[in-house]
């Protein structure tokens, strides 16, 4: 077998910046993102001398940087490149928040040339003040791992650290690259080695794929006795397996959360797998939503902590055990939910540790633990017998056809509409709330930047998604892993009208690249989510400028497209039980007209809930909210509809 | 007469979120940037309160940071509100502008309650450790004062520095606002003492107002007693001037380049003055354009260090005293030009020292120094006498109406349309350049982010701009200083349309404030400077979506606007001819089509005179730049364009 220099045909020597992009093209990282600019440009002409690998073109850094976190979502790692200082302080924000919700991606700066910064030359995009390295430590807080390739000995050993690191950790990486620093030489055959990910190669092949058949179940089981010898080795983790599995045994109102480290760290199969032979009820987090097949008699939906509905809370809440599987953060809090669970019911397993009531086990391979606890579990010792259904039932609303929508009328919809391999992506704003409502097919991906929160995020990520959408179809049939789930991958946006507006000039990026999205603008004529949760009144400053959303592809030189205005319920259901509509076949845009004092019902779920005095935030630490009865909920969710209604359809058309 | 608190019928105790917005009122920062955030929004209310007040309403932060740098550039002064961690991020690239551009700002973070930072609550927007400092200390290296508002005793004087700071320092200070501490209460009658800003009060009612009349010199040298008799006790100021009188006098080659500091720091009328006693060559930088009236015979135009005009270089390399004032860096480079000035022949004067030779004089008044210097001053001493006529005369062009248009033809044809009041914004590609080729009438605002260079910062400035045109307006009308200049104020923007997709949403905000810009779009599909400075072809990457640019007003919810599409000479000299077109009477989009292989000819100069061998840049730095012949200009230059020409009218259409 031939090695990747030889297929390649590679020269004995390479310059770095070839080595760059063939390494990222050695784990599937075909598309690179960012802008280009004055000294990047002699690195970004090398990404188009390695065969397959193409560039993005982003309309500006922060929607490259909201892009590459979608597109690394789904492929486990990204790049970016972005120039010095103007480039990559734009990026500054969306790469912060790759940072809080372990998104792994190469974030390359192309620097002024080493003989500039030595000089200490007053260049341009330089604060003046003669210091090349503030930029590189202002990432040092937002980044894993970060270095300037500027010796010629340990350039390849360092852009191989900043990919595994960025892999590894699932965390953003920065590597500045000096202009004149691109032709430092290398040797090809390093390439004929691949990186050590520290990952099971059993099943690396199929890191991203989270479809287990139950036949599979012992299968893995057997395989893994290989692995396993290595892994039993480690006394910890053994010593771990056994304390868990006794808790397991012994549990009789047990529970399990899943988080978003769990796709992050390809540990999709390990975890569905490990739901499946408990029975435990079974609940992701928000931004977990998709890891978990959805149709399992056991999978209990949303958990949102202090605003799960009550089906949920009244398990997890008195549950004996909890065990958090791939946790990022074990305590949250946003202004809408807070989540925590007591220390003394809880396992948790975050990416590479473990924290058992109050004791914290450090660096331990996950993946090996959970396979560890799958080959040992024994099915006959576990003390609970689950009982209940927990399976959500989304019933078909019964509504005329001129009913003018509402937020609440609206998900319920989609839930039918959805299908195997799917990818969803919705704004932290009100579809963020919305989407907790619907049930997901199987393989189904859920994109959600639910921790960071920035707005804005999800276009920029839809765009991403869509690259690696169209890159996971093509792996799938070279890899002969065919099935109808994996070679749809329909992109499904859910943004709102107010987040739209932040990087809505990356549809063009979109158009440009020929992806063929489907973008549901969630209209309710501004910042809907923060009048509710911090006025409930309407202060000007969540008005925004009204747009003609649907002009935009046209504007932006889309010849191919599709758009829709979504004003009654007969608009929503036309369009969902269109056949043609389903098919993925071109661009799509679609305005849901949706009241600006409306919200779902999750949220005023939470907020009533919340009024009711269970996990009240202190008020004191919010001076502003204004004191309200239980009747102003029926005022904010019903009144202002009402009075509304007559000329609502009117003023949409 | 009444104070202050008394005029504004202020209770004692007022809250400190009310004070700042009183602070900033009273020195007419009266238009307030940023976008809406959960943890900001309680001191945005306050912002409501505050008389003839108003709020932006910005698309984005990047675009807001944009703005109050514009804002700033015409008032001295500007404020920009943001969230905690995301919006605070996205800012982050054009805070570091102002940094390094010297404008004076004050960026209001709204954080997290106190409760939650003491228990290190996990609340989003955060980094998932802790840690709620990470985003004030990344602020710190683009600030020159930051702060977090958290002890009722010294919140009011916090609060006095960092608008103190941003004001003298003329750079962006940063204060946190806990969203619980926004009602900590000060006395009001704070207010009634005005922030010393040392300022002499003399002028500080006009620092904005560049018009000079001669009839005003002898009543700013008898006015200017009082002051100063302060400003000669300070020994060190007495000894410099006298250093500079003597070398002013002895000169037989003098010239002065006027630089960015001068606008800055309010030293308009002081340098206008100098440079009409003393009738040295005067040039300004790329950053100065418009400080001084170019009418004057001794204006002598740009100076653009190594690729200025022959005639230019002619007086300033061969010069025996150059004196530099308001100087932003001493030396300075970008890809296209170097700025440096030999050191034996030098006067720089900063914002706040001065070099003489390579003597440096530290915390020097440079407004008291001036003064001397003009007070002082006996022109029958001066050796040099003014000889040559330097005026910049730009002739009509005599072209067929048919032509096609290239930059070369543009920017000529502009100058007989500019008139004086005007505030003229270039992006940072190729109009930047061709802008350098107009001549300004008098009072004229030149606005460009020559050094910090970040592409589409010119849409966000011309959001800014054009509310600060409107309040100096309207202030010139309440202080009587009214004139005709000062009464129109169009702003007018050029922008490459590579550089407009960048921040292109912000104009939806210029819409929504019914703002009457005119935006000159410069098509030239893509990113037509880089194309040219770095590679001298047209790889991939400069290529950008093509859009219908002229629907966007249409889109964003314009209903009286002008757009017109410019492609010949004719339909150029149509539109600047047309007398009603003159009038700022509403907003404007114009569409300029010009080769995508074409730049103005100040571009292809510089890099003719680089490759001629003065100032060539060390090739190994640039490892890619390709080499040419002297033929290759010509190719770049003429060649592309004659190949396209026949088709090129029938693209456009």
């Amino acid at each position: 077998m031939s090695s990747y220099s030889q297929i390649n045909n590679l020269p004995p020597r390479i310059s770095v910046g070839d080595y760059i992009f063939h390494r990222l093209r050695q784990l599937k990282v075909m598309t690179i993102f960012g802008l280009p600019g004055e000294f990047s440009m002699p690195l970004m002409d090398k990404l188009y001398r390695v065969p397959d690998m193409r560039w993005a073109g982003n309309t500006n850094e922060l929607n490259a940087a909201y892009a590459v976190d979608g597109y690394s979502r789904l492929k486990r790692l990204g790049c970016i490149i972005t120039t010095f200082g103007v480039g990559e302080l734009s990026a500054m924000n969306g790469i912060a928040g790759s940072f809080a919700e372990h998104v792994g991606l190469l974030h390359i700066v192309g620097m002024p040339p080493t003989s500039a910064t030595t000089k200490q030359l007053l260049l341009h995009h330089t604060l003046g003040n003669g210091d090349y390295e503030t930029f590189f430590r202002m990432a040092n807080d937002v980044t894993c791992y970060n270095t300037i390739i500027i010796d010629s000995d340990f350039c390849a050993d360092e852009v191989d650290m900043c990919i595994r690191m960025a892999w590894v950790k699932q965390k953003p990486t920065y590597m500045g690259v000096p202009s004149n620093q691109i032709d430092l030489q290398v040797d090809s055959t390093r390439l004929d080695i691949d990186l050590d990910l520290r990952l099971d190669p059993l099943i690396s092949n199929n890191n991203n794929n989270n479809n287990i058949a139950y036949n599979e179940i012992e299968s893995i089981r057997t395989l893994s006795n290989d692995s396993l010898e290595q892994a039993e080795s480690q006394r910890m983790e053994g010593e771990i397996t056994k304390i868990i599995l006794k808790r397991i045994y012994e549990s009789n109102n047990p529970a399990i959360v899943v988080d978003a480290c769990v796709a992050r760290q390809g540990l999709l199969r390990e975890t569905q797998l490990f739901c499946e032979l408990t029975m435990f009820p079974t609940f992701v987090t928000p931004m977990a939503k998709g890891i978990i097949n959805e149709d399992m008699n056991n999978f209990g939906g949303v958990f949102t902590g202090s605003i799960s509905s009550p089906d949920v809370r009244e398990i997890v809440d008195f549950a004996d055990l909890v065990i958090v599987i791939g946790c990022v953060l074990e305590e949250f809090s946003t202004s809408s939910f807070h989540f925590n669970i007591k220390p003394k019911n809880r396992i948790v397993i975050f990416d590479d540790s473990v924290k058992i009531k109050t004791v914290a086990y450090p660096d331990i391979n996950i993946k090996n633990l959970l396979k560890n606890i799958l080959f040992q579990l024994e099915q006959s010792k576990i003390n609970y017998s689950f009982h209940k259904n927990l399976e959500l039932q989304v019933p078909r609303q019964e509504l005329t056809r001129d009913q003018l929508l509402r937020q609440e009328l609206v998900w319920g919809e989609f839930s039918h509409w959805f299908r195997p391999g799917d990818i969803i992506i919705t704004e932290v704003g009100t579809s963020a709330f919305g989407i907790i409502q619907t049930k997901f097919p199987k393989n189904t991906w859920g994109i959600s930047q639910a921790l960071w929160g920035s707005s804005g995020y999800s276009l920029g990520a839809c765009l991403g998604a869509s690259f690696a959408a169209q890159e996971l179809k093509q792996e799938a049939a070279m890899y002969g892993n065919v099935n109808n789930d994996q070679l749809s991958h329909r992109v499904i946006l859910f943004v709102g009208d107010g987040a739209f507006q932040i990087t809505m000039q990356e549809l063009s990026t979109i158009i440009k690249a020929n992806l063929k999205p489907y973008i549901f603008i969630m209209n309710n004529q501004g910042y809907s989510i923060d009048r509710f949760l911090h006025h409930r009144s309407n202060a000007k400053y969540y008005d925004i400028q009204q747009w003609h959303y649907l002009s935009l592809l046209s504007v932006f030189g889309a010849t191919d497209y599709e758009t829709r205005k979504i004003i009654t319920m007969g608009d929503l259901q036309d369009m969902l039980g269109d056949q043609k509509f389903a098919i993925n076949d071109k661009i799509r845009m679609l305005e849901i007209m949706v009241p600006s004092m409306d919200v779902p019902q999750a949220i005023i779920d939470k907020w009533q809930r919340e009024k009711e005095g269970s996990n009240v935030i202190n008020e004191n630490d919010h001076p502003h909210s204004i004191e309200t009865s239980n009747s102003d909920v029926l005022s904010w969710s019903e009144s202002p509809l009402t009075e509304l209604e007559p000329d609502r359809k009117k003023r949409y058309l």
